[in-house]
This record gives structure tokens, C-alpha cells and sequence, in this order.
């Protein structure tokens, strides 16, 4: 069998250096074709020297490629469509992903998405560019890997409804006067997951968990009735299908995106991997769900009824989030401005259609002037 | 489509009646073509005038037929193998079911068992019958149902390990000391499932759980190393299969037969059951998973070491509990006596094989023997 070969978007990352992690344990099923990174230089040097690939770029100019790097954003689409390449690990963080999982599925090839807000954004654009390409996409986002697990090839007519757990984030139980004042250094506290410092955020105001709701239903097919979400602390349940005949199914598991990405590789075949480590049960703590505090965590609220609105207004959502968790990180705007500015951008921008790119690029733009000017910046 | 013809064979026991209860809300997809009773004739009677089956067999000599009634222990037989019959659902007790199991697979019908002391007395015999005749097993049990469930068409290959969820019983937290005086109404007190007697004393030893063990060995075609069992008191997770990338699903819910009698019946296929509640992970208690405590019950080891002896050994462990069970709710024997039984009739009648009908019948009965004398009955 000749390897598959993969590119890597977003290699020094996160996610980017967990799937290669996991494809250093697999390289007789996969081949490293192609990395590229955003900055970081000096990583992904060092993992073009383990991992020999064909192509490597880095997206910011003045980065100071090697020699034989490409330089420059269109890298993207560039390792993203590749002939040598028949998986893409888009784990770019945020709207930039959105053209490289395009062009990916276009041409035919596996997109295993760690970049939700590719499918937040445009779903019925990239849905199109499946069809059209024959390509398709595979989630690395655990509570979705857990639901295609579970799913295991039953379709959506077979599914009474999704439950997707929420861990509630560093401030569960925080309450409403404390929250107004947290920090950057209180909201990167992630209390199960280790990750990179958006989803940090997006997971402490539960925009994260707005964002999986609307990209599950673009990946199963499911109506906003049928998706609900249940505040579980110790992140062991990645996420609860419920069938029609009431049986329900989860995936379960100590938190590591080590088999999200693996998965996503190998679906929906499993292939042995001794490194996964073996569960024990005893060992977990005791599991318990809660309801989410939908008020005190306005986020998530504003995000499920974006979905169910449409248009452009999920391009907004998440424009808007972005926009906003970035002034949050720059110590520019305070932790519950963020679902402020969400709001406020919902309320001017969302009107318009979502269907193309042009559209969903102008939504997306729109969204993040208004964030910028509601706060001055 | 023609409904289905269903034989429930202990149609008034506590897996019979639940299973007439799903039948009843599925008359679209099966018809109930014969029905049978051990001696409960006033029950059967009703049943009889609900479902209109054409067949109805009362096991008990003496039980005062109704008119054309068939009477005696071959009615089972007769009911699993009739033409107008395509799944039998066998919720007999002990090693009585054996026979109906056998002639139904040797015919062709899909057996949901509920009787899993027909596959561990005898499950290379059934195993061969299956093949013989192109019949199937399916699990009615909610552990092995669950097992099924989570495998979703994968085979053993793509398996690690299962993990058996056990309720610990109602003597979970009992001393020893305090387990050496347990008294009938004390085992009777399942704190999660409301069953029949047999098998409730089954779970207060832990032999069900063994006898669970060697069921799934058979059905799912795994070695004894890949199976184990964990302590879950609030039985809220019905068993977890772990997968050789590590990847670990279970079914969950709360404790009810009507879920793997339904299945049992649509497997492959779910069927669409709005009666089956709605699941709500917030109204669980919180989910906790213990060891077992092996010296304390016995019976659990001296069961998987059995079925890893195989030859005569699960049929002796299983007659032997059989005869216990039945002693010990005649209030002639202890609690322990049961475990020390099993124990003594493996030490003296298991070096036998176990292939045949006859040699497993000849090793039953002389357990039975060595456990009446053990206790000079």
C-alpha cells in the first residue's frame, strides 16, 4: 500500500503539531506531502527535517522563509490542493482556513477540519464545493469525531437528536459580577483542554460550543431542533447521539485531540495505534452534566439563533467573534464585550445573503469594521 | 411489508411481558405467531386474547391448558421452528432454553436471546447450529446489546478490549462478615434492575456477570483477555467497547429491556419508537465506575475461569449455580453456599468436554447431582 499523502495546515499550532505526532506513529499508511505555518519559522524547520515534505510554506511576509519555502497566504491553497496530496489537516485558526478547504474539496481531496469556522462561515458554500468536487469533509473537533463514531454510518433519518457536551469552560461556575471582570489570564485557564488561545476564549464565553452547534449541522444534516448542548465538567463524553428508537451512543475518552486526528485519517476504517492509551474507567473522575447557563454565557445563545437564522448572519457570528476575541487578547475590550459586540454585529450586519463567496466575505468584513468602530479602535 | 412473525417463548416472565409491550407498539413490522408459557396459564390466557397468535404452549405438566393449548416442555421446540415464526425471542430461564435455541438457529430464525445460559452451557454446540442452518444470535441482554451496538458492524478485528458494566448488586458495599448472613429478601433487592428471581440472585453473586462474560465471548468472538468488568452502581452505561485506535463508545440510558428487545428485533435497522423516553444526562446521578471486589464474590472468577477452561467447565458453572440459586431461594442454603457449590462441582465434574448436546447435557446433570449431595438434599 503507498502512503497517503497529507498536507498540514497550520503545522506549529495546536492541533497541526498533534497530527504530526500522530502521523510520525503511522508513516506506512501516511506520507507528510506538505506543511505550512503561519510564523513560526523555526518549528516548522524543524519539522520539515523530520518529515521530508514536498512543500512547505509560511503565510506571514517578512517571516524570513528558508530556501525552497513558498512565501505568502496563497500557500494555503497551494499545499491544500496539491497532486501529491489526498488528505488536508486544515488546522488554521478562523476565517483564513476558509479558502484552502474550498480549493481542497474542489479537487477532490479529504478535508479533515480542525477549522470550524470554515463551515461556520460558508456551509452551504463549501457543501457545494463537495458536490462539485467530489470532495469531503471529516471533523478533528472531538465532540464531532465522537458523533461520527457513534453514528457509524446511519444517516440522519436514524437520529432522534445530538447532544454535544460542553467541559462549561474556566468559568462554570462563575458568577455574573465576577465574569465581568475577567482576565485574559482568567479565561485562558482551560480547565480539561489544553489548546491554542482563540478556542481558549471562544470556549469561556461558549462561543466555541455556538460554533460546533451550527458546523454539526452542516456535517450531519441535522435541523437546529435536533442539536442540543449539555454542560459536562470533566470532558470524558465527547458528545451523545440519541437514535430514533431512543438508544443513544457516546464516545468517551481522557481529553486529547490525538485521536480526533487519527480518525479523521483513517475513517471509516480504525487502524491500530498502541500509543492511544488503554481507558479505565475507575480511574475517570465521577461524570456529571449540567445545564448550560444560557444567560450568563450569552454567546452561545446568540450563535445557535444565528445558525437557525442563516444568511450571512453565521459569516457575522463568527466575524464578529473573531474580531472581538482578538481586541479581548489585546487587553482592548473586556471579556463580556465580546457577546456585546456579537450582539451589536448581528443586529446591523446579519440581513444579507450568505450563499457565495463574495457574500460571505463582504458579511464577514462588515462584521469586523463593526466591531472595530463600536469600540473605537 | 408482511409483519414479521415473532415466537416469545416465557412470554409472562419479566423479559416475556416487557417484550409483548414493545411488540404491542409495532404490530406494523411484527406479528406475535406464538406464545409460550412455563405454568403462569391465567397470564398467558390474556395475552393469548391480545395478539391473536396461532400457536400457544404451556410447559408445566398440569397447568390446565385452555383449549387448544399445547401442553408439555416440547411446546418450545414446536413454537421456535414454526414456518409462520422468523424471530424467536427465547426468555427462558436456565438451561431449559437450550433446545429451543438450538432447533431455532438449525431453522433458520434469528433467536434474540435473553436465555444466556444457553451459550454458556453449550456455545460452540450453538455456534455450530448457526452455521449448520443459517440462523443468528442476537443479544437481548442490555450489556450485549449495548456491545452490538457500539460495534455497529465492526468486527472483532477493529476491537481492543470490552468492558462490561456491572451494577455491583445489592451487596456492592456489604463486609463479608455481613455477606455470610444475606437472606433471600436482601438478594431480591436489586438496587437498579427490577428482573426476575433467578437471575436477581445472579447479580447479587456476580455469577450473571460471569455468565455475561462467557456470553460475550461467544458472541463476539473474543478471547477471555479482551474482556473485563467494571462496577458502575447507577447502570446508566450498559458496557463500553474500546476500539484498537484506542476510541472508546458506549450506549447509555436508563435501565430499561424494552431498548435491546426492540433492537433485538430491528438489528441492523433502528425502528422509529417515540414511547422509548428521551434521554436527559442532567437528570442522571453522577456516573462512578468501581473495581470489582473479586474475593469478596467469588462466583465472577470462578465463572471466567471456567470459560477460559472451557470443554465441560461453563456447563458445570452453570448448572451448579442453577441448582445453588434454586436451593438458596428454598432458604436451604446460605448466601455463600452458592459460590462454594459452583466451586466444589467444578473441582469434581468439569474435566470433561462440552461439545455435544450430550456430553453438555450429561455434565449439567451431574453437576446438579454434586451440588444436591454437597448439601445432602
Amino acid at each position: 500500500m503507498t502512503p497517503r499523502g497529507v498536507a498540514v495546515l497550520g503545522s506549529t499550532g495546536s492541533v497541526g503539531t498533534t497530527a504530526l505526532r500522530v502521523l510520525a506513529r503511522h508513516r506506512d499508511r501516511f506520507r507528510v506531502a506538505a506543511l505550512t505555518a503561519f510564523a513560526n519559522t523555526e518549528l516548522l524547520a524543524t519539522q520539515a527535517l523530520e518529515f521530508h515534505p514536498s512543500y512547505v510554506g509560511i503565510c506571514a511576509n517578512g517571516a524570513t522563509p528558508h530556501a525552497g519555502w513558498t512565501e505568502g497566504s496563497h500557500c494555503l491553497v497551494e499545499a491544500a490542493t496539491r497532486s501529491d496530496v489526498s488528505i488536508v489537516i486544515n488546522a488554521i485558526v478562523g476565517a483564513a482556513g476558509l479558502d484552502a478547504t474550498l480549493a481542497a474539496v474542489r479537487a477532490g481531496k479529504r478535508v479533515a477540519l480542525a477549522n470550524k469556522e470554515t463551515l461556520v462561515m460558508a456551509g452551504a458554500l463549501v457543501a457545494e464545493a463537495c458536490r462539485a468536487g467530489g470532495g469531503e469533509l471529516v471533523p478533528v473537533d472531538s465532540e464531532h469525531s465522537a458523533i461520527l463514531q457513534c453514528l457509524a454510518g446511519r444517516t440522519s433519518a436514524d437520529v432522534r437528536r445530538l447532544v454535544l457536551t460542553a467541559s462549561g469552560g474556566p468559568f462554570r461556575e462563575w458568577a455574573p459580577e465576577r465574569l465581568a471582570n475577567a482576565t485574559i489570564a482568567d479565561a485562558l485557564q482551560h480547565p480539561t483542554w489544553r489548546m491554542g488561545r482563540k478556542i481558549s476564549i471562544d470556549s469561556a464565553t461558549l462561543a466555541n460550543k455556538a460554533l460546533e452547534v451550527i458546523e454539526a449541522h452542516f456535517l450531519f444534516g441535522l435541523s437546529y431542533d435536533q442539536i442540543e448542548v449539555v454542560v459536562h465538567p470533566q470532558s470524558i463524553v465527547h458528545s451523545f447521539v440519541e437514535f430514533v428508537d431512543g438508544s443513544v451512543l457516546a464516545q468517551m475518552g481522557t481529553p486529547s485531540m490525538e485521536l480526533p486526528v487519527l480518525y479523521a485519517l483513517t475513517h471509516p476504517e480504525r487502524v491500530s495505534d498502541e500509543a492511544m492509551p488503554h481507558f479505565d474507567p475507575v480511574a475517570w473522575p465521577a461524570l456529571t452534566f449540567e445545564r448550560v447557563r444560557m444567560d450568563d454565557f450569552p454567546a452561545l445563545a446568540l450563535g445557535m439563533a444565528a445558525g437557525r437564522r442563516g444568511g450571512a448572519a453565521p459569516a457575522v457570528y463568527n466575524a464578529a467573534n473573531e474580531q472581538a476575541v482578538s481586541l479581548f487578547l489585546e487587553n482592548r475590550i473586556r471579556f463580556m464585550d465580546v457577546a456585546r459586540a456579537i450582539e451589536s454585529a448581528l443586529a446591523a450586519c446579519a440581513n444579507g445573503p450568505g450563499e457565495t463567496r463574495a457574500e460571505v466575505m463582504r458579511a464577514d468584513a462588515t462584521a469586523r469594521e463593526h466591531v472595530l468602530e463600536m469600540f473605537a479602535c
